[in-house]
C-alpha cells in the first residue's frame, strides 16, 4: 500500500562547525517522502512558492514521488535557518519564515484521500486535523510534532494525537508534553491520549518504542562522520512507515523491524547535507547497513 | 575462576532531588565486588579506617567476598560527597577526602597475586601499576579510571592502559583522553594504546563495546524510578567481569553477554541508594531482567 505524507517542504540554510549551506532542500515532508520512497509509493502534500527550484521538483519526481499535491503558489517557500555546534544533537533555530505556509488550507486530491498509510509530519496541528477529516478510511496514521505546537496549540495537538495510531516525537518533546522527566513515564502518559504506539526519538542515542504491553529499545547507528543532522527524525519516520506500508500484517515484530529501517535511513541522511546522501543511496546500501546493525546489536 | 578487585571503599554522602543520605557504603571496589559476587568468588583489595562501620564489613562478608585484603588502618576512610540534579546522568562532586587513601601502598596477599581475572577500579594509576607488577600470571585485566587521572596522571595511566586487556570508561572520559568528540574515533584511538577491548559507558544511554574488528551497541535498561546513580559504572564492571570469569572461553559472544549482565546489574543498583538494592537481590532477579532485556531489544 502507498503512503500519504502531509508536511512542509522548505528552503533550509544550515550552519554546522564544518560548513554553511544556503537554500538547500528541506522540510519534514520532503525528508519523509524521499526516505519512504525507498520502500513504497509516496504521495506528497505540501505547499511551496515560485522560488522553489525546479531541480528539487525533479529530484522528488526521480524518486517516483507523486507530487500532484505539492501546490506551487505565488509567493515564497517556507524557509528555516539553523545552526549546530559540535554537539550535533540539537539545532538552534536562527530564523523561521513561514511565508506561504501561513495560509496553507489543505484540500487533498481524491486519490490522496483514499491512502491507507498516512504520516502527519510536523506542521500546525490545525492543518493536521483538516487532513484527518478528509481521509476516507485510513488504516494507520502516524503523527509528528514539535515543541512550538506543544507550547502554543496543545488542545488542537491533543485532538490530532487522539486520532493517531502512532505518535512520533523526540525525547525533549515527550518530556515537555507529559511533564515527566522520565521517558517511560512520559510514554505511559502519551499512550493514555489515544495512540497505540509511542516512538520517542533520542537523536544519537537511538529510540524507544512503547505500546501498552511492550517496550523496544534500539540504539542509534553510530557514525564516525556526521555532517548535518537536519531531517534525521523525518527520515527515520520515512523508513519506519515506508517499511510498515509494505507489510501484509502490522505485528509487533514488523513494528520493530520498521523502527530499525527508520534508524538505518536516519543514519544515512546525516552523512551529508540536505537529502544529498539519499540521492546516491540504493536498496542494497540499506540492506547492508541493516545487517550490519543486526550484527552490532545481537547478543 | 575468581576475580581480584583493587580500588576504593568509601563512606559516601549523596544528595539527590529525592533525599540526602550520609556515610553510606560506597567506593569503586565495594560496588564492583558486591556486583561481581553474584557471579563468582571475589577478592577485594583496599584500605579503610577504624571509622569504617562493622555492618559494612559484615555485608561484604555476607556476599562471600574475601576481605583479607581490606586493610583496616588507624585513620579515616576515604570519603566522597556528591550531588545530583534531576538530570541524574552526572554527579557534581562536593567534596573528596582521600584520608588513608593518600598513603595507600598496596602489597597483595600471596593468593591475591595468583588471581586470573583482575579489575583495576578507579584509583590513582600509580597504585594500579603497583598492583600490576605483583600479579603472577593474570589472564585478563580490566581497568577503569576517571577524568582527574586523565588530567593529572596521563603518563602513568597510559602505562596502566598498555598493560590492560580491557579499558572501561565513560563517554566524557573517552572523549577527553582521545581528544575526539566522536565516540567511534575515540574508541579507535584508545585501542591503539594497547587494550583489545574498549567499553565506553554512556549512562542512561547504554554502552559501546569496541574491538579492532567489531562494534557492539547496547542500550541501557530504562527504569521508571532511579534513586541514586552512584556506583552504576563499577556495578556494571562487576557484572561484566563476574560473568566473564565464569566462562570457559572468552569469545566475542561471551563479551557481549557479559556487557548485558553488566547492564542489568547497573540497572538494579540505581534503584536505591548505596548497595541497598543488591542487598535484597538474588540470581533469579538477574535472570528475569536479562530475559526482559533480551525481549526489549530483539528485532
Amino acid at each position: 500500500m502507498g503512503i500519504l505524507v502531509v508536511g512542509t517542504v522548505a528552503l533550509d540554510t544550515v550552519q554546522t562547525p564544518f560548513a554553511k549551506v544556503k537554500n538547500i532542500l528541506g522540510g519534514s515532508a520532503a525528508y519523509f517522502a524521499v526516505s519512504a520512497s525507498f520502500f513504497n509509493k509516496v504521495k506528497l502534500f505540501s505547499i511551496a512558492g515560485k522560488d522553489f527550484p525546479r531541480k528539487f521538483i525533479n529530484f522528488l519526481q526521480s524518486r517516483d514521488i507523486d507530487i500532484k499535491g505539492l501546490l506551487i503558489k505565488k509567493g515564497k517557500t517556507f524557509r528555516w535557518s539553523g545552526r549546530y555546534t559540535y554537539d550535533l544533537n540539537s539545532a538552534e533555530t536562527i530564523k523561521t519564515e513561514l511565508n506561504l505556509l501561513s495560509h496553507f488550507n489543505p484540500h487533498l486530491p481524491l486519490d490522496y484521500q483514499n491512502e491507507k498509510f498516512v504520516f502527519l509530519a510536523n506542521i500546525d496541528p490545525h492543518i493536521q486535523l483538516k487532513v484527518l477529516k478528509q481521509l476516507k478510511a485510513p488504516k494507520l496514521v502516524a503523527a509528528d510534532t514539535m515543541n512550538y505546537w506543544i507550547e502554543h496549540e496543545k488542545a488542537a495537538l491533543k485532538r490530532v494525537i487522539k486520532r493517531s495510531d502512532i505518535l512520533i516525537l523526540n525525547d525533549s518533546e515527550a518530556r515537555e508534553f507529559s511533564q515527566q522527566a522520565n521517558l517511560i513515564k512520559a510514554a505511559k502518559f502519551l499512550l493514555t491520549l489515544g495512540p497505540r504506539l509511542i516512538i520517542i526519538k533520542r537523536g544519537e542515542f537511538g529510540c524507544l518504542l512503547s505500546s501498552r504491553t511492550s517496550l523496544f529499545y534500539v540504539p542509534a547507528y553510530l557514525l564516525e562522520n556526521v555532517l548535518d543532522p537536519t531531517g534525521a527524525g523525518d527520515t527515520f519516520a520515512g523508513g519506519f512507515l515506508g517499511y510498515l506500508a509494505g507489510c501484509q500484517k502490522v505485528t509487533e515484530t514488523v513494528f520493530r523491524k520498521a523502527v530499525v529501517f527508520g534508524t538505518i535511513m536516519a543514519s544515512y541522511v546525516v552523512e551529508d547535507f540536505s537529502l544529498n546522501r539519499l540521492e546516491r543511496l540504493n536498496k542494497k546500501d540499506i540492506e547492508i547497513r541493516f545487517k550490519d546493525f543486526q550484527q552490532m546489536t545481537r547478543f
